[in-house]
């Protein structure tokens, strides 16, 4: 639930705060020389069947924060593909914060592991997650094939942070008029830097070379970041 | 943008007075004999696809009111198919209130028109329009196949809170896994009197079914609302 038209303004603030948290996170987590992802797209774009295919190439490697509205489906389904889930279900927030994800890390006990790769599914959602750093290495935006080759530039808070991009659900394009093409073009021209990948999570297609993208970058792969 | 981990409660009073306004424009409208549609669904689930299909059923008895993050694009493919519309661009919001919609319909000069059905496009977002009434008689929400058949218990607030479901891109069922009768039932488990339409907004399957039944609730359209 969002609160726009309040008279206070506590944007600054609450946006400071969360900086500073994310800071935090950030350091905390490279500290245990992990790589952290922070996945957005619209809901059902197919942020877990993507987590699904890189749990079951990363396997142990891999932790998963999930963020859900409700229900613990995706944090079970992850669980199935090989690696641990821990799920924020955050009632009825649009979007996970630092302080929720830094809560999670409270309870995970990450320093007992052997990972190197910690992915955080944020809400379904393309706009207030946009605004929060999480404390990531790596944000992601994913786009779907059916929501339409128009929704890069619909979204540019979105699309203009991003470090990289995964156009999803490419088995479908036969069926619709979505334009590969230009969907990239308009995101490279919000964002000239970003990386893009064109998967299909549920055939398999493309999640190579996306995993062995992700791989170079854990800390100690040689190449860094970027 | 969304501000949830603010200190001050003024969330109370910011939803009094939204549905203080909503109850203003709801009168304003029922007292223009029109009837009025929310629309709302995720990001490409196709709402305006929709939209475009029952312009070119009600042509110039329909009028539109767009709620967008960024650009014109739909209000002009709406105009394209026959009926006027109205842009609320909302910058960073994710989700129309009451008093945006106000603030539109003091724009609109409904009153010089022949119109029987004003109908509101949402932002994409299965979260945040959810507690927000606009005014209107009708909330829609839409559901699109590719989104999986899961969504409706991750989205319980919205999905509870509608009076009409309409599943869209019926078409792409054949190439996925979405099971109809269970997004059906889960729908019907949190809204016993939901309705539901499945159609294919693209190819136009099941769109007269639905134009019917809205043409049936129209004021001075014989049984009533409901």
């Amino acid at each position: 639930m969002c609160d726009d038209d309040k008279k206070i303004d506590i944007k600054t603030p609450v946006m400071e705060k969360n900086d500073m948290i994310a800071g935090e996170n950030r350091r905390y987590l490279q500290g245990l020389n992990l790589l952290t992802l922070n996945l957005i797209s619209s809901p059902g774009a197919g942020k877990t069947t993507v987590l699904e295919a890189m749990a079951r190439y990363f396997g142990s490697r891999m932790a998963v924060i999930e963020g859900d509205v409700q229900t613990r489906r995706d944090a079970e389904r992850i669980e199935k593909a090989g690696c641990r889930a821990w799920q924020i279900e955050t009632g009825g927030a649009c979007h996970l914060d630092a302080g929720a994800v830094k809560h999670a890390l409270g309870h995970m006990e990450l320093e007992k592991d052997e990972l190197s790769l910690l992915a955080i599914e944020n809400v379904g959602n393309l706009i207030c997650p946009s605004g929060y750093d999480l404390g990531e290495d790596i944000r992601i935006g994913l786009l779907s094939t059916p929501e339409g080759d128009d929704k890069v530039l619909k979204y540019p808070s979105l699309f203009s942070s991003i470090d990289l991009m995964i156009i999803n659900k490419m088995d479908l394009t036969a069926h619709l008029d979505f334009d590969v093409e230009r969907a990239i073009e308009e995101c490279r021209s919000l964002n000239p830097e970003v990386r893009v990948f064109t998967v299909s999570a549920r055939t398999g297609e493309g999640m190579e070379e996306l995993c062995t993208f992700i791989q170079s970058q854990l800390p100690g792969s040689g190449p860094k970041r970027g």
